[in-house]
């Protein structure tokens, strides 16, 4: 994608190639969310972003490499945790942002995962996506262990997991309209068995 | 699908009607775990099972039929849930179960979920199927609250999500090899958040 002619220069924000990016990446997200991963089409992408069909198979190639860059797309948004100063609020918060990101109708966050069922390229790109913001979200973790909220040595991915995933398991799995109260109700559950032990990483029990 | 001449005779366990079901069930299977969700095709269902295809065709209609009764099927089976003589015991002998399930190669549980995604009908199967089982499953809950190892008024679902719903995330969603000692420690858990009450439903709060 980076040895044609046009596709290298131009890269800074603001340049052409990020405006055209930045177009189809608006119609790849607005089109999987009308029509769902199955309906995504180059075609229906370059006409939407207004943009040469021939560019955005150059510079895309087919479908996988669209949803590919949206998903990439979406990692590189400047995304912060929450900070509220508690450990809890600060999961629950988490969590209240999920919820509303798999309620959002369309979700473009739900198209994305129907996507990676279907794409090997797609599910790798939306693993890298999750494993980052997990990472990103250690500094919870880290803030409530210097505030003696938690104890030392608390496997912060561990937790993560635990606090955030009945909502997915409800929303995505399960289908079922998530009971307003399960984003504070997880995290709650989430910091009680951290306090009780449950995510202790011992140094012999390795990283 | 119940007024077909041939298909309403003979539903007892064991006859022809019961026959055919089994190998088109089981065929639905293999295809699944073989080709996925977009590779199951009448025909192909057909074949596999040795039934004809005018017989597929008259009593499932079309793939979605065969997803829908492939799911149903699943939750025919009589299957009931770990009875170890302990809470954690039970919910780590549960999580042992799904993580074989999850990482069978290839995985019908895993192609079901793809393919609930693509199709509505398939959903709600798979929704009935969950639901199902999550309600089997009380009983660990129950069995614990009389062993007094939990507190009476524990809303026994949210408990055995929260306790699921980790290994779910892990292999499913994040596609990573899930730790072999997950099941344990997300059982271990749920078990101290309970036990700390995080999953307590006070009676003036509603069932």
């Amino acid at each position: 994608m980076a040895d044609s002619p046009d596709s290298a220069p131009d890269r800074r924000p603001g340049g052409r190639t990020a405006r055209i990016r930045a177009r189809v990446i608006e119609a790849v997200r607005a089109e999987l969310g009308e029509r769902g991963d199955e309906g995504l089409t180059m075609e229906g992408v370059a006409t939407r972003a207004g943009v040469h069909r021939a560019t955005v198979y150059r510079r895309w190639r087919d479908v996988g490499g669209l949803l590919v860059d949206a998903i990439d797309a979406a990692g590189e948004i400047d995304w912060r945790p929450p900070d509220t100063g508690s450990l809890r609020g600060d999961l629950t918060a988490l969590n209240q942002e999920i919820r509303q990101t798999l309620a959002a109708q369309p979700s473009f966050a739900r198209a994305l995962m129907a996507a990676s069922f279907r794409s090997e390229q797609a599910a790798r790109a939306q693993t890298r996506l999750w494993t980052d913001r997990y990472t990103q979200c250690e500094v919870i973790v880290d803030r409530a262990v210097e505030r003696g909220e938690l104890p030392p040595h608390t496997d912060a991915r561990r937790l993560l997991i635990a606090a955030t995933a009945p909502l997915y398991h409800q929303m995505v799995l399960l289908r079922t309209d998530a009971d307003p109260r399960l984003p504070e109700q997880s995290a709650a559950a989430a910091v009680l068995a951290a306090t009780a032990g449950a995510f202790s990483a011992r140094p012999d029990e390795g990283p």
